[in-house]
């Protein structure tokens, strides 16, 4: 079981959660703790072998100690895939990317559905068939219709994470306050350099000598939500925007798949507008 | 307060240690654990606040806690600075670098002594005004002694660890196993590539794209000592030995500093042959 | 148009080969030269726009100035699309990568064939439709006859470049010499670290701090052909040697795309037993 | 003899170079050219041993080759060692890198003068014995005075280079253009991101998970200068402003030693607001 939570700091946290744990017969087998003093808030993710107890009984229990801490808190079982809707659009390096590491069982994830406002034959070199597709296309007009569809189909589905998988449109403020800290965005610069639309044509036109990706929650002010992960490559000024784009996919798709995992593995807690991320 | 230990994994040790904290009024600021699941071994490091407790009284009440779970363990004050030795030759990068991120308070420590084989003018560009100089002098027919010096100046120093600063003698097996780990090494090579003499001459030949360093705990196994940390450069075939030897330097100086300091924060926990490093 | 060429080093070289271009009405796009002071080697590589002349003409006329200068070299049309030939195992990581950027134009070549020594249900997940895909199935037995009918698939289908990616065979010292030079393997490990067998269960055991992957020319001598990339990335106490295997994907599929990429460009020289790589 | 030129693009240049080399004797050690075909420049740095040629008169020879191109072009002997004026405040880490380096002998350089707004006994532990060494405060209504000083001492020392060495005064934009292509200063962010005061404070508040500095040409548009050089360290949420202060030491460090020995041994050219870097 994978227990995280974070509440306002205070002596005893520590002892109270492992003593709970020790006193039902479960056993830690990692732990992380970080104490941001700035804000006096204290994280925690422990995973712990419930050897045997009901979790359902755990579960209830717990819920006291954490109303006592005022912590905000998951209980999960690894097991048990979260289900996770990807959005791409044309560029598929990071759809075939998540597609490729869930089939190799390094993403612990259920694919509830892809979707994209690309028809499903801008994938053909893509295996889909075990996967539910969606085409939902988009125009300035219909914008407002198809994110209801979106959102409809998140319900519908019992998705837990959507990923933006170089999904071009921007979500409207009111999709991006539903699926706060449940949806992910890989932005192709190394924020809070090059903002906004294609950035690295700005990188070639700045001469930078390093470029970047960043994955981040989605929030309403744009390419600005709590970043979880991000990645640089050298360049040169042989590279052409062209070259850097290219580069750039491999940074996007790495950078996108881990923070995926990450979040995929109850390593990320949000705090305030940043993130706390335990890593393996 | 840093308190380490390590223990064979059992239920309920992270319980029965923050309780313990906790039933003495101390608030725990950072702690991380690390469970071995090939060896069985577990690993912790706590930094706490004692809120004013009685740390003797601290350090005797916890031993009963230690001999219950067979504990190696470790309880510092982090202001009281540990006493530390470098060794060096002729090559003075890793030498400076060290004396000059003590002076801006990066490596929390006192220097016991600088001790060389060669005399003191090799190092007039560095300002050793506040810091012991010994010279001792090495053939090979006077090792022993001078090895005997090195220890006699050890003990009369009260030095709690020794770093091999790119120091060009490899200590006989009685000393290196006097300073387990109490004594940390730079190598010029990336481990396990490139053992032995002229390691960059080695990579130059084999024509490696990516050259590194190794800072390890020396050992009786000459290059085989427990790895602390690593780092690497890229390079090309453009670059002659004395290319490489001078981007090495940068590469151990960097990783020789991280190594000192993580030990010296008690960050760095013996796993057999290796090491459990947790990073700050 | 790409001209490369190695020779004994001596002045007027690069005079003799731009003169040579410019009375041709040629213009020199990109240029790197680099002169071996070790081995009095000099290796050069013109990307030229030969603006309207006759490429077998020149071709001729060039192989005088060649001749004159004892270079070894290679005049390619890079419209000209080399044959490629990728040979895999079970693990598909780095078939799939060639495969993904293959088709997105990152890698300028024709797949000759995919041969595998399991069957095409292997791959399920990849698609192979427009791909010739030969199942050679080897037992130590009829290695010999395996080996014959790669190299008669290599011959019957014009192959220029063969490339290992996680072909889980060694190949004959017989095989490995007819394919001097266009042969290119990817080994999972940092080379010279860890040669041999389950080199990431090698990494675990050793501790080190970072792992790496290495693309080489294959030779008769295992794990010891010439160079062409290598890359890094850190690891952890916390990565079990199946956390190293994950990570190590990651940087295996990068390595070898990068080095089979320079390789269809012409930018990989052999030097003895090391590559110049004129990398972009 | 190192020779640096940039003129517009046109076919023939490198064979009029080398022609002209050849002609006299000289021997190509090593070249680079680059042609921008964004904008029509050329670029080529050329390595060359004159074999006894006479320089003076091959520098006179040249300068008609390079007025029928409309080349920018400089010609250097590397031995010549170029006079580097280094400006300081009170952080000295930069300060004390460069007087190693350049006693170690890796930066080909002279050093002028070192200029800093604090007093000689800032830096009391560095060896500043054969440097001359100028204090001269500033406060912001002498500011035209102790730049009208700086500028005399550059003029008076003959300096070629001036490097900002952590030097915490904007030039004004009089001087800025005096220095232009002549002075290079180190910011302490990865440029774009983070301009102005105080970038790691910025870089923390933000969440980022890598911080970087960049070395780059001063010009009147703060911050805006054609970057030379950056790098990059990761970072985690437990560094607090302190910590990404003391990471990005390292990091400044050795990217301005970087930019300072790529521009003294004229590998830095100016492509407009972007600079082409011939790196070894």
């Amino acid at each position: 079981m994978i227990l995280t939570l974070a509440c306002p700091d205070q002596p005893g946290i520590v002892a109270r959660v492992s003593a709970f744990l020790f006193e039902r017969g479960a056993n830690i087998l990692d732990a992380q703790q970080y104490d941001d003093q700035e804000t006096g808030r204290f994280f925690m993710r422990v995973v712990f072998d419930p050897a045997g107890a009901d979790i359902d009984a755990l579960r209830e229990a717990f819920g006291e100690v954490a109303a006592a801490f005022s912590m905000r808190w998951s209980l999960r079982d690894p097991k048990v895939k979260r289900r996770v809707m990807i959005l791409a659009s044309q560029q598929d390096h990071c759809l075939a990317d998540l597609l490729y590491r869930w089939r190799r069982g390094e993403l612990p994830m259920e694919i509830s559905a892809v979707v994209s406002n690309h028809p499903i034959e801008t994938y053909a070199n893509l295996d889909l068939s075990d996967v539910p597709f969606h085409h939902l296309p988009v125009r300035r007009a219909t914008k407002l219709e198809q994110e209801a569809a979106i959102w409809k189909l998140i319900q519908d589905t019992d998705t837990e994470l959507v990923v933006l998988a170089r999904y071009m449109q921007v979500l409207s403020d009111g999709l991006a306050a539903k699926l706060e800290e449940r949806c992910i965005n890989i932005h192709h610069s190394f924020l809070p350099g090059f903002k906004g639309a294609r950035p690295y044509h700005q990188a070639h036109e700045r001469g930078v000598k390093v470029i970047g990706a960043t994955a981040h929650y989605v929030t309403a002010d744009l390419d600005e939500g709590p970043i979880i992960e991000q990645d640089v490559e050298r360049i040169s000024h042989r590279d052409t925007p062209a070259a850097l784009i290219r580069k750039g996919r491999d940074i996007e798709r790495r950078v996108l798949a881990r923070a995926v995992r990450w979040r995929l593995e109850d390593r990320v807690l949000l705090n305030g507008a940043k993130t706390v991320v335990f890593t393996d």
